[in-house]
């Protein structure tokens, strides 16, 4: 397995390469096309990591866990029920997620594996499905709680779910990661809030990429959030959430004070 | 008023400029910030027009005009209610829209105006809005009726909109449009299905910008498509859709047989 990270150095350098806990090897190119070594490494004090990725999108998954859905009393879907994140969204570990202006409502983190998105794709079968996958990373999907439901008419999900700095992604991309062994774990301040297992997944990763690949055309670098299951909740200013995935890491992030 | 297109020569060049009818004059560098006149000009007999923009993404309105509140029975909402579209669902003038694969279901055509941004903005306040609107543009917000509401639980607004080629936008920009005194018109193989009013929307597009500014950065060529009116329907395999606003022209669409 290899962790992949992007990041900024102190002195303003943006860069990528392999994490190694106290360096990253760099790399040149593009991460999802045959990235060449770049014979240096920068020191973990010298740097800072950025998302690991930069979407295009972000497909983020409603009802994919078997624990949840029967806590909502919800059937499980056929097709991976979804909606979209934009880029625009997207924030890495340790950056501020910003309470929308204006908004003083409910703020909700939910836990999740994102699958990274290897090479563009539509179509794909489900046996090819696999070989589309770059690796894995860990999702907070942050809401914005009282907008969801705050037109009777119209579920907004894409609103509260697209507020900039709500799509928290990393730290690391691992490859080859085995999902199947690992739990997704959330604290909120230290306490646990969230911990299940991604066995419990109801349309697994390379599935999910075959299915969602028949609705739009995925990129490098996009992102499937795979969904949450049981303990989401909300935070308070100031908090931070910190999800982590055997293999992938911990991704913390605090919710920000207002300004 | 001015009228941008991108287009792709016949020998394959792709570039932008000032659409003439006959000719486009030219530009270089980028679109959204100071292109420079090019000193050339090329034949419209020698170049295809391509969608005018390629947005990162789509926000397509919901329950935005007056008419088709009332015959729904909606309250007019306060904010805008949104989904997004993804950049790979985005189309220009004359290319096919495709029928998702497997999909046997109804496909619905809906006239709208779509609004460009010409500016990264974010948080914008209302008397500011303006001058984030590059122009304006035709679109066609296509839609897989049968996927929308295909899951009791969960309406999939992204899904059943997002598919390549349902975001079909052109033909081109249209800078400093005298959008309240224009009609969206829709035909269907000639015959109309839509005849609407711009000046009935509920939330116009300035309001639109800050309004949505302030729920996600928007980016320069970014569309928001300001929502329908009356007269939506379904379209054949094989049919082609024209949407005609004043100012901006006739975007023009078939839904591809099956493949």
């Amino acid at each position: 397995m290899v962790q992949w990270a992007r990041f900024r150095s102190n002195d303003g350098r943006g860069g990528f390469g392999i994490f190694e806990e106290t360096q990253i090897v760099e790399y040149e190119g593009d991460l999802f096309d045959s990235p060449r070594p770049a014979g240096r490494t920068i020191p973990m004090n010298a740097c800072t990591l950025r998302s690991p990725c930069a979407p295009s999108k972000m497909v983020a998954l409603w009802n994919n866990f078997h624990a949840l859905a029967a806590k909502l009393a919800k059937q499980a879907p056929a097709h991976p029920l979804f909606l979209l994140k934009p880029g625009t969204s997207v924030i890495g570990p340790g950056d501020p997620i910003r309470r929308p202006a204006g908004y003083k409502g409910k703020i909700a983190f939910e836990g999740e594996l994102g699958i990274v998105i290897g090479r563009r794709c539509k179509d794909v079968p489900a046996y090819e499905a696999e070989s589309c996958i770059f690796g894995y990373t860990c999702v907070n999907d942050v809401t914005a709680a009282e907008v969801l439901n705050e037109n009777p008419d119209f579920a907004q999900w894409c609103r509260s779910k697209g507020y900039d700095t709500f799509g928290c992604l990393g730290p690391v991309i691992a490859t080859d990661l085995d999902w199947p062994s690992a739990r997704v774990v959330t604290k909120v301040d230290g306490t646990e809030r969230q911990n299940y297992p991604l066995s419990d997944m109801i349309i697994p990763p390379a599935e999910l990429v075959s299915l969602v690949s028949h609705d739009m055309t995925l990129l490098a670098g996009d992102v499937i959030a795979c969904g949450t299951s049981l303990g989401v909740g909300s935070i308070k200013d100031g908090a931070t959430v910190e999800i982590e995935i055997d293999g992938i890491g911990a991704l913390t992030n605090m919710l920000a004070p207002p300004r």
